[in-house]
């Protein structure tokens, strides 16, 4: 497997996507002109950029000032209050609309480190180098950025699509195996969503990709990052299409908080959000078959036991979802392995569906 | 006159701008089933709203749900911390992609409320009703919002189009007379980059506009958001075309910064501004006798005296302009009273010209 191209073509232009083994040295010769006499501003966090800064120092030679910008570690990083210290460090060094902004981390820097670069003298252009396999196939892609309120995740963010982005494999080498198992819910989902022949490469190869298997964990990383491009290409503002993507996430969202953020880890709760998602979608139109090995899949890959959980409280936080629309809550439900469709079901039904749900998955 | 109806084109859709006597009524119609039955957000300062807030109950009753939002008085409101809290209160109240913010205010509320649609929940339509000149002819056109840093004014922002604009001159009664000359330097600018009619309408009608005549006032707002909606809607993002209503800005904000927004007023910084905008202009290819109409005109309408004020402070602060490019710095002079150009300029000239035009100007 070598690096791949993809481009995205969004609103306001394209963005290249390069994915794979050798990707960053694959993109240096378009990169290094875009950053070429330029003041560029790197934003990572601490261990990100002990880990991996060395590997981007080829790439930032064409750049005639380098300013490292450093964001805490974790998601307490995305806050108006690391938006507003970042954009006063960029003007305090002199940024201009045509500095460019670096990002090299995982989803929450690139969430806070895109929208910074989204406001910034009211926009200048970014790349994300996106270091964690969660970012690499989700969230580096698509040009949703966000910081969270106290009251909701992700409750204020802009659309705004990185000129660049660009996986390269040799970060993955360093994850710890939990972090991989927590991506690989986001890989099935995506797999349920829309690829099929993904869906059966997790299956065939579960446990290579547990392990880290460098070729097995590129060939899917570039099927999820595809699929995910194709429907953000089609639909960069969130319409019916890109809800897609939200599959296993309403529940998913509502477990992390109810739970707690700290307590369930995101992988886990999209896990049993698809869980979830697949009994309403037996009530529409999935298959037996397909949702049995649905559920197979995911019970090889070790969800934690949920305690004490009441479906009320899961209810009003999902009534509170920011896909919600004033009309209702629309879900996404797989229709088979590689197709899902958004259904807006009522919100008594639904609380039905969870009590029972719930008893069978909360001890 | 009666109200016109504008359409301003842009990358995310259209935005319909009625300025002129009987706005809010004509608007109506199509502003209410974009109203309709949705949870609306009314953003506002106190003294706004004291003012005018009645003057748009019956457009919003076709809302499902109104919230009243409140913005401090004056510049302070554009802050993160304004930001942040709208947003949460928006949260709170139950905000959803598809609930609506209008605007009723000036440039300040605009700006901030502007910026606060655009990143919650990583957008929301929303509606600018201008209440101030200012607003009317310039900031509630062209999709440009911000915040302020500690560092720099607006040096966070996005640019994000509202739906629609309402520029009622009902709005306009109300202004004291000094509101009105400081935004009669918009107009002025205006009328020098893109409107010689324009021009002629205001040296014609001078004591007529101070005096806030409602006949010859509804004609140049018309004319001046005209100018602009033409501009920003052939180059939204501020590249050559929508720099050209930075004339008088440059030097303008330098002066704002340098002697203090609390103690020179934005209206005659930037008369200022084309002041030195016209000399600059004479060295390049602005006509002696076009130059000595702006500043016959300029003079009427009393600037302040400024004091003790260093060329080098200036230079130093317009090194520092946003719209600075790792370049250089460019400026906009007029070429003919109706016309103007973007010319890079190295400093030294421009700090040798600014240093005898002080000196020509300053006590």
């Amino acid at each position: 497997v070598a690096a791949q191209s993809l481009d995205l073509s969004h609103q306001t232009g394209t963005t290249r996507v390069w994915i794979g083994p050798g990707a960053l040295a694959q993109a240096a010769a378009e990169v290094s002109p875009w950053l070429g006499r330029r003041k560029v501003f790197v934003v990572s966090s601490a261990p990100v950029r002990k880990l991996h800064r060395r590997s981007i120092d080829s790439l930032l030679d064409a750049a005639a000032d380098v300013v490292e910008l450093e964001v805490p570690d974790g998601e307490s990083a995305k806050s108006f209050a690391t938006v507003e210290r970042l954009t006063r460090e960029m003007v305090i060094a002199g940024g201009k609309r045509d500095s460019r902004l670096v990002i090299l981390g995982g989803g929450t820097v690139g969430d806070v480190g895109g929208f910074t670069a989204g406001c910034f003298l009211r926009g200048i252009d970014y790349a994300q180098i996106p270091t964690t396999l969660l970012a690499q196939v989700d969230a580096a892609i698509g040009g949703k950025t966000a910081v969270n309120l106290p009251e909701a995740k992700n409750a204020v963010g802009l659309f705004v699509q990185p000129r660049w982005v660009i996986s390269d494999d040799r970060f993955l080498r360093t994850l710890p195996p939990e972090a991989i198992r927590q991506a690989l819910f986001e890989i099935v989902k995506t797999a349920i969503l829309g690829d099929r022949a993904l869906f059966e490469l997790v299956e065939s190869s579960l446990e290579k990709l547990l392990a880290g298997d460098p070729e097995v964990l590129a060939q899917a990383v570039q099927r999820t990052a595809a699929v995910k491009i194709g429907i953000v290409a089609a639909d960069e503002r969130e319409g019916d299409r890109r809800r897609l993507l939200n599959l296993g996430h309403t529940l998913g969202h509502a477990l992390e908080t109810v739970v707690g953020h700290g307590e369930l880890a995101h992988g886990d709760a999209v896990g049993y959000g698809l869980l979830f998602a697949t009994v309403l979608g037996e009530r529409n139109q999935l298959a037996g078959p397909d949702a049995e090995r649905i559920r197979r899949l995911l019970g090889r890959m070790g969800l934690p036991r949920l305690a004490g959980l009441e479906a009320r409280a899961l209810s009003e936080v999902m009534a509170r979802d920011k896909k919600a629309r004033e009309s209702g809550l629309a879900w996404v439900l797989p229709v088979a392995i590689g197709g899902a469709e958004v259904v807006e079901l009522a919100r008594g039904a639904v609380d039905h569906e969870l009590a029972s749900f719930l008893e069978g998955s909360v001890e």
